[in-house]
């Protein structure tokens, strides 16, 4: 493909909101572009990419039992109020009325479509297991889109859905998914993990997510570095050694701490080390009930944990300083649990703690000699907090977490029979007794994959593509489109490498070598090769390959042998 | 592809809602299933249907010179408000507000999004020409979906736009891309149409479609049985022979016509042939004025027609019985054009009337002897009725009409700057000078395609596949899944054949032949290779071609060569 037939403009400057790398080098190199928030274009040699990631998925996914169709984008309200989703997917699920007044939504996913294209056929044991797919655009109505199409609004989807007889046949189902995916992604030739994580509205008791790392990543991640344990930091447990503490003994006594706000300024007063201070946080649940949260003064609190503790349906929000105020009197850093009238969480870790201090409900005073279930009635102690870099391992007997960033790719999920239930999805089984459909979903982000690995894979330069999903593999730049020869040159060296299935991009445009080799390290194709009049005149052209910056010189004859090489090598 | 492996249903009875064989035939066959009104699955027959006609779309446009790329399908109202069509476009445009209280459409078409992509990068003559296209889904708010894929809400569409700098080269790359057209409907193996149309609200002055024929579709075609003319009823010129007719003279004249209605009533009454009768219409453009429109009693008003001559964006409405009976004081049939204050507009087939008959604008009343700017102001004379079987052709002398019925599946637009002036896509010159770019539109109905093809070509008992469309090529019914010797047979037919990518689809159901045999009917594939235990002791095989009918006896050794020579017959 000549650069001079297509529609491709590269950019010396990135737009004001692009924050990140990948962010930056798509819009700059043309492969997307913004026509409104959390809206893309793809242009065509970011299409392109997309097209080969969408046939790797096809690829593994048909090789596993997997079967492409495809449901629309606009789904009616009558299928998601089956699931209670309507109201419970909030306001990133967008709804709106038809012309005739009828209410509609945009697919954010696809479990109540799917569940009513097979509820209708499968009525038999004999008519299981299926697994279907499709690749389609979903939409969910971020309030602040941000980072490219990593938090937009339309995007590219891949999903599957398994159907089973049986939790057991469901779970190898979501196995034979899960080593298809894993399939996947090692042939992006992209460095990720597959980590446990949490569910969250999608249902279900067991989901692992595929995740990209990447230091710009939205997700951390908890590492074993001994065994193959690894957790989003979302659900990964904090192992606590509940250390014992004993403070001052006697009875509850309040005690001035003018102006302390924060775990440090109460650690200066006391002296007593922050891991033994008990922080006192408050959240609240959609229906706005108020819990409180008791955690070392040296922990994060972490609100899939907390929700889950409490049983609720999505993650607690914390409550905002005047909704503080309002439920103890005090301001935030002078509050405590004793003497509220709601539920109080307490973090594993302060199991043995004693005649610990906490705040008093009054502004600049703390209480010293609290005890649990005397001072205040607690609701449990559950792991309420975040795990971090070091942490012991779950899963085995020397692990430590090591910690990493990473960006969600892939997302499989066994969910039972929370929508078959609902949907009245069910079959007829060996013995003709009605059962539950089982099943399990798969997601991959298509379009947010190629931009994961824009973000994992670049330099200063530009884009470092990975042969899997590069736009073209070469990237010939003519420096004299005008001289026939070296034109000749280009086309013969185009021409001998697609016979070889090898793509061919040419910057055939009059522009100087300059701007030619800063495009070319933009757009990243794996090898760059240079043909100008001077090469010509000495039968000496050079080849880079732009990972490693390599330059190999060659004379004609060889070019096309020397690219094959260097290819090979890459892939 | 086992049948056992595929999530594929077919169905005895077409559901109430379906009208048409193809309609009836598709969901029977399982190739789609509605999830509501005008939303279809395509299930994954359906599905590899489509993504062959994709294609060859690719194929014949990437060979034309056009790029693909993706745009979204959530568009914001600026854009659409740039060119006026936020509203022009009426409510068949979706727009809905997000959570940020944002209004947004949903892509009925997407001239301004690419005009919009392009005019950022175009800037000047060098960068021109270029013609970019996508496949993507477009919603259209339907008031009544009907006809499954035909008149749907959600559909796949292929569009495809012009860039250039002057209407030369716009014409030039609209022939380019005509041509593609071409091709691509000829690839498809059935009986189209291009003919002239209307532009509709997408603009321009120029407009070809192309139809598949079919006695169910929706557009009626004028087709020159001389020459090469061919266009849509909506604009086929109607030439009138202008005949003198001249009624009773005298001062104009109510006389009683009780109980008369329509014009054959009128006839009888007045003893006047229907075409020397005065036809009376009213019509309302959307802002509610009124207009009259007079024809011969045996002709029928053409709404865009009218629309043109009365210079509308879009084609009037006829008034209700209550507006007319409002405006005139009459009910429809004994209404006329005396006495109104509203324009006149008369076909010019009654140019040369004189003393002519009209209603009388009183019930049960019409009046005789009136004449044109004597007894009411004229509008102005035009070609107002819509054209007939056996009217004069207006391209060639000798031609005259023959109507056929299409299903418009492809359309193309000479837009000219309609869209770059208002959005402000230019260029700069060879000389320095600013200039709007040139535009054409060019839209494939994709997933309507499909349909129409199958509404073109099929029998009572199912779909009969063209080869380039069709889902597999070959239908193998095992007859004895249980029996060895008749599945191993069938597994190796199988694998020859794919081996020289023949796509093979094997009924290995546990079902009685009569049921294969009928399913095998309904889905339609072209071959049909029936293998069961009495053929294989009898070393006798059944191959079907379903067009046909023919009936092909092969033994074991020659069965793969006479699917070859069977296939190759009809590709």
């Amino acid at each position: 493909m000549k650069w001079s037939k297509t529609h491709l403009f590269t950019f010396k400057e990135a737009p004001n909101d692009a924050e990140i790398p990948s962010h930056k080098f798509m819009i700059r190199a043309g492969l997307i572009k913004k026509i409104g928030p959390g809206l893309y274009t793809f242009g065509s040699l970011g299409l392109r990419s997309l097209r080969k990631f969408e046939n790797i998925i096809r690829e593994e996914l048909e090789t596993s039992e997997c079967q492409e169709l495809l449901m629309p984008m606009v789904h009616p309200r009558e299928l998601w109020e089956e699931t209670d989703r309507w109201n419970e997917m909030g306001d990133g699920l967008l709804k709106f009325k038809n012309r005739n007044d009828q209410w509609f939504c945009l697919g954010a996913t696809h479990e109540e479509v799917i569940t009513d294209y097979i509820r209708h056929d499968i009525k038999s044991y004999r008519h299981l297991p299926q697994s279907l797919y499709q690749i389609q655009t979903k939409y969910r109505d971020e309030v602040r889109p941000r980072f490219g199409l990593m938090r937009c609004r339309e995007f590219l989807m891949k999903d599957a859905y398994s159907f089973d007889r049986s939790e057991k046949e469901a779970h190898d189902s979501y196995d034979r998914l899960f080593a298809a995916y894993k399939r996947i992604f090692d042939r992006l030739g992209v460095e990720y993990r597959h980590v446990m994580a949490d569910s969250g509205n999608i249902g279900g008791n067991k989901s692992q997510e595929f995740q990209v790392l990447a230091e710009a990543g939205e997700d951390a991640l908890m590492v074993c570095d001994s065994c193959d344990y690894a957790a989003n930091v979302e659900i990964a447990p904090s192992i606590s050694s509940q250390e014992d503490y004993e403070g001052e003994a006697g009875e509850p006594t309040k005690f001035d701490t003018p102006g302390d706000r924060s775990i440090a300024d109460l650690e200066k007063t006391t002296g007593v080390e922050a891991k033994f201070l008990v922080k006192t946080m408050f959240f609240k649940d959609e229906e706005g009930n108020s819990y409180c949260v008791l955690l070392r003064g040296s922990d994060e609190a972490n609100d899939i944990k907390i929700k889950k503790a409490i049983g609720l349906n999505n993650p607690p929000e914390l409550l905002t300083e005047d909704e503080v105020l309002k439920l103890t009197g005090a301001h935030p850093g002078s509050c405590g649990p004793v003497g509220l009238n709601i539920p109080v969480y307490a973090d594993e870790a302060l199991t043995n703690y004693k005649n610990f201090i906490v705040g008093a409900n009054e502004d600049d005073k703390h209480i010293k000699s609290v005890n649990f279930n005397k001072d205040f009635e607690m609701a449990g102690f559950y792991d309420l907090k975040s795990a971090k870099q070091d942490d012991k391992c779950p899963s085995c007997d020397s692990g430590r977490y090591k910690s990493f960033r990473g960006i969600e790719v892939g997302h499989c999920f066994y969910l039972g029979t929370k929508y078959s239930q609902k949907m009245n999805a069910n079959f007829l089984d060996e013995n003709g007794k009605s059962q539950f459909i089982e099943m399990g979903c798969y997601g991959i982000g298509v379009s947010r994959t190629i931009q994961a690995v824009i973000e994992q894979s670049h330099d200063d330069n530009g884009i470092v593509w990975p042969m899997a999903l590069a736009p073209y593999h070469v990237h010939i730049c003519n420096l004299d489109p005008k001289d026939e020869q070296v034109t000749a040159i280009c086309d013969s060296l185009e021409a001998e490498l697609q016979k070889e299935k090898i793509e061919v991009f040419v910057d055939d445009r009059k522009e100087r070598p300059g701007v030619k080799f800063k495009d070319a390290d933009l757009i990243g194709l794996p090898i760059r090769v240079v043909v100008g009049g001077k090469g010509v005149k000495s039968d000496s052209f050079e080849v880079v390959v732009r990972k490693t910056g390599e330059k190999l010189s060659t004379s004609q004859k060889d070019l096309a042998e020397t690219c094959r090489k260097a290819l090979s090598q890459l892939s």
